[in-house]
């Protein structure tokens, strides 16, 4: 028996090196007695078989686990995807252990059998939610799991925009970019550009300045629950960026509002995970001196 | 008639200059019907009067209100020795505005007026409590509104220490120091050793490295509830600092354990008071592009 | 009589407010005995007048000084151009003084009259070089007086790009860029990325890496006579930029190789000018404690 | 036959664990016909054997070539004390390879053979020379291999400081302190506190500020023929460390100032020895993407 009825598999896009453990992986949930699926896109890398094939839409609907075979970039898109359902997400890493995917292919029917026995923790995740005004009207909203960052575009020049927060006035900047990060993007963009690191499960949002004009321009912790609010100046070339998966060209007036989304993000890890220790093997720290 | 019945007008230590500033606001509450009172150390420096003078001790038992006369650093040390009591913080300064004194000795009549009116926003901050374990023995609580630091000591060698968050190890750590700061911390000594800005109201810890040997042993943000257990290693000469104003020597085996106190402070500003625009004017952030 | 026979006088791009203290120093240079050429585009900004015109390459070919009214982005432009050419330059700014624009309009005259006199200070610069490689071709050389930079294109993705110094293997670097400074650009665009400020009369180049992923990867500083070779991996969407003036769009196995230019800009100084003191103002130093 | 005719033995001190390889070398040196000397600490910690013994004075004044078996601690020491004498050196490493001590034990017989067959490259090195005035009077020259490190002392206050270079005022700082570092000392306690890696045969000096009150005090770069001198101001604590090997108290006025040494020191390695190889190692830039 399993604590999660149905489960879904889903592998890193364009990657048939990942069909063995995906289908050791369904073989074994099976024995376990738990329905499993395979997304679409997935199904198409791993050759015949009997699982059932369904969109991640479908997933959403009707499974109550996903796992996620591939790199943290797989598991952000998944994540996002995801999101609006009531899915827990488990990753799986065939290289080396990733910040999200912190499985490995050799030990997954072990740790993956004892979350199904309910042997596992909780981590939930903020997901920061955007609104896109171009030429003044409401675009759409889009998910960011990492980071939502404004850059410089082709031309090379310094942007200038403008940040309130919560309605109040925080700065005009100058710089390469703004990155706006959860505390999942601590880790990645948003620490190359001297961000701190956030525990995963704050609630707090990271205003991280990517080469700022004015050297005081230095990083700003803001409460999660606050809504952060960008207005490109006179930028004559700018682009904002969503995980690096999606991002629009932006002109001058073009605003971007960005506040917790009201979905969280819940991943599942086998009981004993812990962040620290993966950060100190992700950052290279020494446990002895 | 004023919100406050009771107010208490403290002034930096051996500064007489603040008796002019001090004076005037004792007969301007006196007109307002609220009974003033004086520190002791305050009294001695302005010269003879009639109010009546007090320990900061029944101050704290007996005031609703103190008026901090002077910079950033008497508000520090006011303010950690008002924090078991229940008592609101105004702060005056008499040069240029401080972080935590952001009234002036020229609009105070105004500004505090309005605030005994009930015109006013209360911005609660976190103080830091820690327990510092010399030779195995817990010595005693030591409270700090900024920071806790372990710095190296005369000899300039780095130090070395064991960092534990809620009984999980998170790194060894060698470098100059470690600084645990306060939100209300993160933009003074923190800043300088390349920490983030924290809101002032979020429920979170700054861990800040000075001069980590490891280039990737980068401020972490944790959860205000954490508690940070710091451990020397053979260090033959380091010591801690509570906001630099008391200290002791370390040695191998000691332990700082530094928690949130459950006492906030309470500082009043009037209304329309606005974090940012101060962080706008400490750092000169240009307000114009 | 005067040290230098023939001045030019080189106003901002398209800024007819610089006609009058243009020709208020063209005057003055007449009275002096000194021969005035304006340029080109200078001239259709001021209206009419008697003085020579003549281009930018006449300019170098007759002129022994050239005096340059606008900012620093303006002398950074005819530094370049007149590179070739032994013309000397002076920098005269209409608003805040810059790095290399360091006389006012208020007081040119009298600074310009000494200079003409033989009381001046001349500081030498370094210009960096460019062969860009493109499709395994060699394009063409391309001068920068502050920086050349690798750039992400607009797709938003990291960079990855190899680099040589002096033909032995240095890194392999995964970020937003690389920016290669000269002293001059130090205090620019790679201040800004976390370089250090090179003191402008050294023989050294700067390589600062924008956001990096790997935390370790610091600013490094090689002799003025490396020869620093940067070529693109596979690199979807990169730029590489020159003072922010000219750019090409890089792909894979694109190479850049710069080194040191042979012609050094030659600035004037009036006397008693001090670096120092232009730090301490641009960078908001207080100079009293 | 060798190009060293006498060579000087110098293991890490009080370490017995270097008397084996140390001896091996000897042997070795003395089949090649190479005239060995053990300096008087160095004998004292291998046991009994008929090798001449010397002071680290008279090593300097009959051996060409100095052998340091060790750290880059024990490097930095010898170096220092062998600089004013003309002695080439080479260092090997028990442990993992230091910025230093480039040579393993495990192949020095290989390596230093090849040296003294001429097949070696010669990397020099400034030193910093420093002359420190307290109380108003010149005490005495201390040279430092890596840098000259002003710090804050036990009472934890930021320390005021005065830096002219060449005479001229660089700024006041307010910091935790300033490191004067060499090239050699760029990859040290300087690389710790912000500073850039300089290519090691630059002439050039590093001031990095520590965790300064200023975020716009940022490293700078100057000439390795400047002199830089500190002054301290009203500092109740401070002082100075020069390699961490020796160190002054500093009250107000004192001062400290430093140049380059006039004797470089003369490091050999094998040929094919690679700065940017050892960077990497240390490091930990991946080499491959």
């Amino acid at each position: 028996m399993s604590l999660f009825k149905s489960v879904a598999l889903i592998g890193k896009y364009k990657s048939p090196e990942i069909a063995e453990p995906l289908l050791r992986l369904a073989a074994f949930l099976s024995r376990r007695g738990v329905s499993v699926r395979l997304d679409t896109y997935t199904a198409e890398q791993i050759g015949h078989n009997d699982y059932v094939v369904s969109s991640l839409e479908e997933i959403g609907a009707s499974c109550d686990l996903a796992v996620v075979i591939g790199g943290d970039g797989t598991m952000l898109n998944i994540a996002r995807m995801l999101a609006p359902h009531d899915v827990a997400l488990v990753g799986v890493n065939q290289g080396r252990l990733g910040f999200l995917t912190d499985l490995s292919t050799e030990t997954m029917i072990e740790s993956i059998g004892s979350i199904l026995d309910g042997n596992f923790v909780t981590d939930s995740r903020m997901l920061l939610e955007s609104d896109v005004h171009l030429h003044g009207e409401p675009l759409r909203k889009v998910l960011a799991f990492n980071d939502v960052s404004v850059n410089k575009g082709a031309d090379g020049s310094l942007i200038e925009l403008e940040v309130h927060i919560d309605g109040r006035f925080l700065y005009n900047l100058r710089s390469d970019g703004l990155i706006v990060a959860s505390p999942t993007g601590s880790t990645a963009y948003a620490l190359s550009s001297g961000g701190p690191i956030l525990y995963p499960s704050l609630s707090c949002i990271a205003l991280v300045p990517v080469s700022p004009h004015t050297l005081s321009n230095r990083p700003i912790i803001v409460s999660g629950d606050a809504k952060i609010e960008i207005t490109m100046h006179k930028s004559v070339d700018a682009r904002v960026h969503f995980d690096s998966h999606s991002r629009f060209e932006l002109g001058e007036g073009d605003r971007i509002v960005v506040r917790c989304c009201s979905h969280p993000i819940r991943l599942l890890h086998p009981e004993g995970h812990d962040y620290y220790h993966m950060l100190r093997e992700k950052l290279h720290w020494s446990e002895t001196l």
